[in-house]
């Protein structure tokens, strides 16, 4: 019943009239002219549409299912995903030497939101495939690529992340995994890892763990951990397929949503292992991928807002119930649509511009990663890397409300799993907690990123609000969208500069601060893009647009954002210059 | 693996030292002594942790199932059912004359938050049983309380509401349901109804269903809705069960939550029924209850926030992970529990803070009613009026937030079913919907509580905070709690006053700012619970009481809310005070 249109439309504009990427001066954005986003957007969002969003349900019901040690997935999704694989999606900004595409990953962030919002729970076999390949494709020896990226590449294995164990989840530290070295270059690998998304299906020949384990002798806690390339099936020097390895999945996990996906207890039992990188610098490797990982999971919650919103704005059109207060607007009929309640839309725009903005960050925030990338460029590398905890943070915090807003418009049919709705939510309510649970993207945020590099990426972050402001402080219409933007500029301003006084004093007056700061800072994020967009759309109609509607629309959706969701950022800073007293004034016992 | 123990420490102090129920002259009020309200609390608190709590997730996990016409209900809910009848539990504020033990309403709250805590989807059968009671004891003639009360009061027979229709939720007028006069007092009832929990199930010999319906020829709308009577099986004049009625559920729905509660299509087909209350005056005898209704689901709210705050408070003080940033507090061990860190406690103090005033202010409200009933008093009843979408939709919002809060503490675990927090959270979340969905409460609230009787009650409301803040101005201790509290009050009239002055104008101005006014509110009030759990602690102090540790987190735990959840008011009076426009500017088409 739920059903799923790409926002190809809104997409184009955020590529095209906001970040005007053709411009960018990025290596391969030039080639990102509108004819060509616009092809490869609408053939992924008739993928999305016609093929994931079916399976969406039929995933959840289904959930996967462990017997014998095979598990399998729900009806259909191994067909959906030979046919990714067969029109090359999973890999899109894969190098071509190995078989990818070479696009930026801007492109891969645009086509990822749709195959999300069709389907979380299969698009993140792809996803994690593409975070293990990525991680070798930065660590690993040229053997190591020409043995596993190729075939990664193209999914015919598919990877996964290995991390948790049963008492440690952050605190990697703690980690008992152990990798005995051999003498002959590879490892054994012991041990029990949890939460594995993906780690066993019957959807590849092969699948490629990457294990963070311990290798005897190295240093204690998180400075001796090593990362070790653990295949199902070892691999042939002709690259066919060998013995099967000592690892298996011992358990599938019952969850609260993304039934599709195995999330599997790992058992390695000396499995054989290849060393990934250096010994004893596992995390490094680990965090070079973090920040591509983490703007994959604020994605989703953007993905799963997105796909909730255009259901509960189709079901406010059309479910009759109660009438307009200032005059019936389907006298003919029995009663009104919901949307013409003031309350109904108050739900719908914040649902819209939540979106809207996020999508506008998100993008913002892959351009980042590919100026990093492609062009070497530091600076965007730290403000990627400030930003990136209040993308994950941020947008699957707001994005998991907005999918229970969404749910709330259904009344009573929001509940009842057959119309859809709580599955978006139950789906959207993972990634607050995996790849980092939200309170330690705030932490990450507040405790390490602000500082950085004696804090110039969030002095750029600044003064990047504030030439923009400057630039366009003498445009015709900008000055309802740039006088908010300060104001919560300067509520975000006002925190840091309380963390930096009270922090040197009390570390726990700003981690007390911690969770409001991310939010005031994404706040203060959307806001920017919403000024950003309304410049957009404001040159759009002076320049005499063919769509002015689509261009007011955004002007009246900015404004909301302003006047509805960016007084927020007041009681964020009100929160955090309480300090850390009334959060920390207890003793545990007395709680 | 999750546990239960009942607050009873908690709801002693707020009935006692914080109401004064014995001194507060209501009728059988006097007779609530601490010894007695221990006793009952104590006992109900051990029936919630040993028998309800365990068969939590059992009833997640089986849910109900249909065959052949017949409802069968979680292993063990039927032992329970009897269990809980044999005691008394269902009815100890239901007359005596029908077999009830006469007690007031507050301490059918008190107890009901523990059984709801424990088990909401148990819980319900006997709570819908209370509600479709209490209508008959309202609105039946003599002859129709003595046939079904006795049976009702004792839980032998069960009872249901019956609102919905498949096209018709809130908006009731539209409903089709109809009821021929078969000349002899009697009506023939047909159509379908939805979401009728506990609709049909085996743990009682009878079903007794109220049902509103049409008599042809009444006026149209809601206007021409009339309250029936239609039990499952017809009953002899001697008592004695009799034939099958025309009445049968057609279907249980899949829903996000409360598995153990049937929730039915049930079918009407021609089924024997006897008016209740006047002909056409359906939603009048409907309204009678609501406020009790919907106070008991802005109890179930905080319920569930309570049960999954006791387990997430237990996850952090056991958990390992991580060290105090100020140094190791369990140096032996290979990390500190997760308590120590700042954000954790934020987030453990958010919710603490939330259920202890919750509870306040729902026992608060419990008086009200108690006053109202038992005292005839208007003023109390004009009061509750106002506050009661307040409670239901305040309560159960935040109550939603906070499980979802109390699952982000255990990290990963928290969405693994096994470990029982995502239950909280999915059955917390109907409870924003049924009885009225929350957006529906703010317009009650806005549209309709606010300017009743001339606003006399809203006064009323701000003439008992300032009453509170004058009478404990030279209090020593308590400025610290009364100076947020006025800005806050100051807050809430503010939004009033725009309200009054532009809803003039345009509704929708009042409109669109209708669910930040049911927040604003809500915090005034927890706001104002603090305050007085404040001064009934600050008097324990100074009284030299034996508990100081009690009262001094007490006194922790206000300060919190002052601090970190007041500064709201100003947030929601910003986006009130932005008017109609932001939230209107649209055209539907163009969403």
């Amino acid at each position: 019943m739920p059903s799923y249109t790409a926002p190809t439309k809104d997409m184009q504009f955020i590529l095209h009239d906001v970040l005007r990427i053709t411009e960018a001066g990025i290596a391969g954005y030039a080639d990102l002219d509108r004819d060509f986003t616009a092809a490869i957007l609408e053939e992924a969002g008739k993928i999305s549409t016609e093929l994931l969003a079916p399976l969406n349900p039929v995933g959840d019901r289904e959930g996967c299912r462990l017997e014998n040690g095979i598990v399998y997935t729900p009806t259909g999704f191994k067909d959906a995903f030979e046919q990714m694989k067969e029109n090359g999606w999973p890999a899109i900004d894969m190098p071509e030497e190995y078989g990818g595409q070479g696009m930026p990953y801007i492109m891969n962030t645009a086509v990822g939101e749709m195959f999300s919002a069709a389907n979380q729970a299969f698009t993140m076999y792809q996803g994690l495939t593409h975070g293990a390949a990525s991680a070798i494709l930065a660590h690993g020896t040229d053997a190591q690529k020409q043995t596993w990226l190729p075939k990664m590449v193209s999914c015919e294995w598919t990877g996964t992340m290995n991390l948790t164990e049963p008492h440690c989840g952050t605190d990697l530290g703690l980690m008992r995994t152990r990798a005995e070295p051999q003498g002959d270059g590879s490892y054994r690998i012991t041990g029990q890892k949890i939460f594995i998304s993906a780690g066993e299906h019957d959807m590849a020949e092969n699948i490629v763990h990457l294990v963070l384990a311990r290798i005897p002798g190295g240093p204690e806690g998180i400075k001796g951990v090593s990362l070790f390339i653990v295949p199902k099936f070892l691999v042939n020097e002709d690259g066919s397929l060998g013995a099967r390895n000592g690892v298996s999945c011992g358990k599938i996990e019952e969850k609260m949503g993304i039934h599709g996906n195995a999330t599997c207890v790992m058992n390695y039992d000396a499995a054989e292992g290849y060393l990934l990188g250096e010994a004893h610098k596992g995390m490094r490797a680990m965090f070079t991928m973090m920040n591509e990982a983490r703007l994959g999971v604020g994605m989703q919650g953007l993905a799963q807002a997105e796909i909730a919103f255009q259901n509960a704005l189709a079901y406010a059109k059309d479910r009759l119930q109660g009438r307009d207060i200032t005059g019936a607007r389907n006298p003919e009929g029995p009663a009104d649509p919901l949307i013409v309640h003031p309350d109904i839309r108050r739900n719908l725009m914040e649902q819209k511009s939540f979106t809207e903005g996020a999508r506008a960050f998100l993008f913002w925030g892959a351009t980042l990663i590919d100026r990093a990338h492609r062009e070497g460029d530091a600076e965007a590398d730290g403000l990627v890397s400030l930003l990136t905890p209040v993308i994950k943070g941020f947008l699957t915090d707001k994005g998991f409300d907005m999918t229970v807003q969404a749910q709330q418009v259904y009344g009573g049919h929001g509940y009842i799993e057959e119309w859809g709705m709580s599955q978006y939510a139950r789906d959207a309510r993972i990634a607050m907690i995996y790849e980092g649970a939200n309170g330690v993207q705030a932490l990450d945020l507040v405790g390490r990123k602000l500082a950085q590099d004696g804090g110039r990426h969030v002095m750029a972050f600044f003064e990047h609000v504030k030439t923009f402001s400057k630039e366009n402080a003498g445009t015709e219409g900008m000055a309802e969208f740039l006088e908010p933007l300060k104001r919560a500029s300067k509520d975000l301003q006002g925190a840091a500069m309380y963390f930096m006084q009270e922090g040197m004093k009390n570390p726990n007056a700003a981690l007390a601060g911690s969770y409001d700061f991310m939010h005031l800072f994404g706040h203060v994020c959307l806001g920017l893009m919403w000024a950003r967009m309304a410049r957009a759309s404001l040159a759009a109609l002076a320049s005499g647009t063919a769509d002015p509607a689509f261009h007011q629309t955004k002007l009246a959706t900015a404004r909301f954002y302003m006047a509805r969701q960016l007084p927020m950022t007041a009681t964020h800073l009100a929160r955090i210059q309480s300090g850390a007293e009334p959060v920390m004034a207890l003793e545990a016992a007395n709680f």
